[in-house]
């Protein structure tokens, strides 16, 4: 096995697209022959930019990020993507549709695409999602873009793992605006109001801005930059980019490996739920059942699982 | 410690509302003297029909879960409402003003109201929510409504906690059902149309059945039935309450026993997750960022995290 490995790593170091494509196939399928490379992928200087893209359906999102890819290949710039479904247990199809609006860029060698339709052991990102993530960000391209499909956790999960979140909105329904006032809006690292030749487009970048004025601040805030888009125009990218490597600058390195170990945060998390999903299966098969009928504490199962020790008996803490 | 407790939980078990929100402190504070409260709550006959309200922000739903107090009061049921704001490390504030419109039923003693503001180890609802929703649901109510604020996993983690979900739409913004056919109207068991006397509510409604038609279904597929609702008005709650209860009888007692084993499992998960975080933390300071430096393997972490072994050597699996 090392000999063919060791040349897949090396392929892999040297950017050759069917290496990457082999060694992302082991690591979705979680063996262990993606280890060197994923070391390998994390212990190299060059390092892609990591761009979450965010946004309810409807706003473009997909759209935006091939009008984005466009903007960065006349820059010279190489480019990957990983779409991601992980609300796929629910829905199915929309990564197909989405999938084919990037495929203006599908003859172009400087843009590599690849589609997961997988979800976490509690729900969100996979452990598989992040390993694929680190080894496209270790690949040597200057970008790597993260969308997810489907609305849910996903939005929030999204921040997590990347270097810079763009929230991907639109002037329509000022109660949509509302809505993400709730909580997303301060997820996000740069925001793009996209169809941005619908009318309440200004209406949407003062309320943004006014919402972003509402938040507690110091001199070291980050207030998102709005960038008005209008993606299927191809229009306000290179404003846009420009807003996500000024985010860059703004993190410096210090910031910059805090979210690289998030990331990795993110995977070991996701890891441990898998091993532990795993034993509770093998332990019972109505391990929960159990605790819903009360026969069994949920804080001893816990424990036993995290223990590895058998089930606890009937009753234990019952003196507690 | 023993004779005090003894006398809370009979207490509790007498539906007496301050040894009920003792029990829940005690819950929420994840003190062992809330064991023997959980075990007599989960192993008592009567439970109660736990439902939660889900919809963005703007779709009226806490006026709606306000609307809904007031319909199940005038039938005489005594009921519980749980807000819970698991984005509160993002967000602020907005659960106070969710908290206000409630008041209308505060001096109703058949209306106990319980907020908390509390995240999950992965986000999402924390092992503590769901032990406070447990000794809801065996306290005695009929009703027990977990009502979430702030927008991203809470809607899909509500789903997966309750025993029916309703889902609020308002008939705003076509594209806003759009967005919601994504993922979100899967996971619904009852839709309330709300603010039905805007424009746009017929249309909404076909949209709705039109989607929900494009599912794969069978002859036990259980199609959420769809009802217009102008919660401001106390319009369409009486429906809204015989679809839930239409939907309980539908599940049925192995159903019903189904959704409570998924709620164990969502708790024992999330104090997995609490105690490996710890473990982790007392573990390394820097433990994520050395494998985000390709220092460590996640995987070889995530197993020492399982393990609860000490941290692997360098290089370990190297020759993987």
């Amino acid at each position: 096995m090392t000999a063919p490995a060791a040349s897949l790593l090396d392929r892999y170091l040297a950017s050759d697209p069917r290496a990457l494509a082999r060694a992302l196939t082991l690591a979705e399928a979680g063996l262990p022959a993606a280890r060197p490379l994923l070391r390998a992928a994390r212990t190299r200087a060059h390092r892609a930019t990591v761009l979450g893209v965010t946004g309810s359906p409807g706003s473009g999102k997909s759209t935006l990020t091939g009008a984005l890819i466009a903007t960065l290949r006349a820059e010279g710039k190489r480019v990957a993507v990983l779409a991601v479904d992980p609300s796929s247990p629910y829905s199915g199809g929309a990564i197909l549709g989405d999938r084919i609006r990037m495929l203006r860029h599908h003859a172009d060698p400087g843009v590599f695409v690849r589609s997961l339709a997988t979800r976490g052991a509690l729900g969100g990102l996979s452990a598989r999602t992040m390993q694929v993530l680190a080894l496209l960000e270790g690949a040597g391209f200057d970008w790597v873009i993260l969308e997810t499909v489907g609305v849910g956790q996903s939005e929030v999960d999204v921040a997590a793992v990347c270097d810079h979140t763009l929230l991907v909105l639109t002037p329509a329904g000022g109660d949509g605006v509302q809505a993400f006032k709730a909580g997303i809006m301060e997820i996000a690292d740069v925001i793009a109001v996209n169809k941005a030749d619908l009318p309440g487009a200004d209406r949407t970048v003062r309320e943004l801005m006014a919402a972003q004025g509402l938040g507690a601040h110091d001199e070291h805030t980050w207030f998102a930059p709005i960038r008005r888009t209008i993606a299927s125009q191809d229009q306000g990218m290179e404003k846009l980019v420009e807003a996500v490597l000024k985010h860059r600058e703004h993190l410096g390195e210090p910031g910059l490996n805090a979210r690289r170990a998030a990331r990795a945060e993110y995977e070991v998390r996701s890891l441990v739920q898998e091993r532990l999903m795993e034993r509770a299966r093998v332990q019972s098969r109505d391990l929960y059942a159990r605790v819903a009928r009360g026969e069994l504490d949920a804080d001893d199962v816990a424990d036993a699982l995290v223990q590895g020790d058998g089930l606890p008996g009937r009753g234990r803490g019952a003196q507690g």
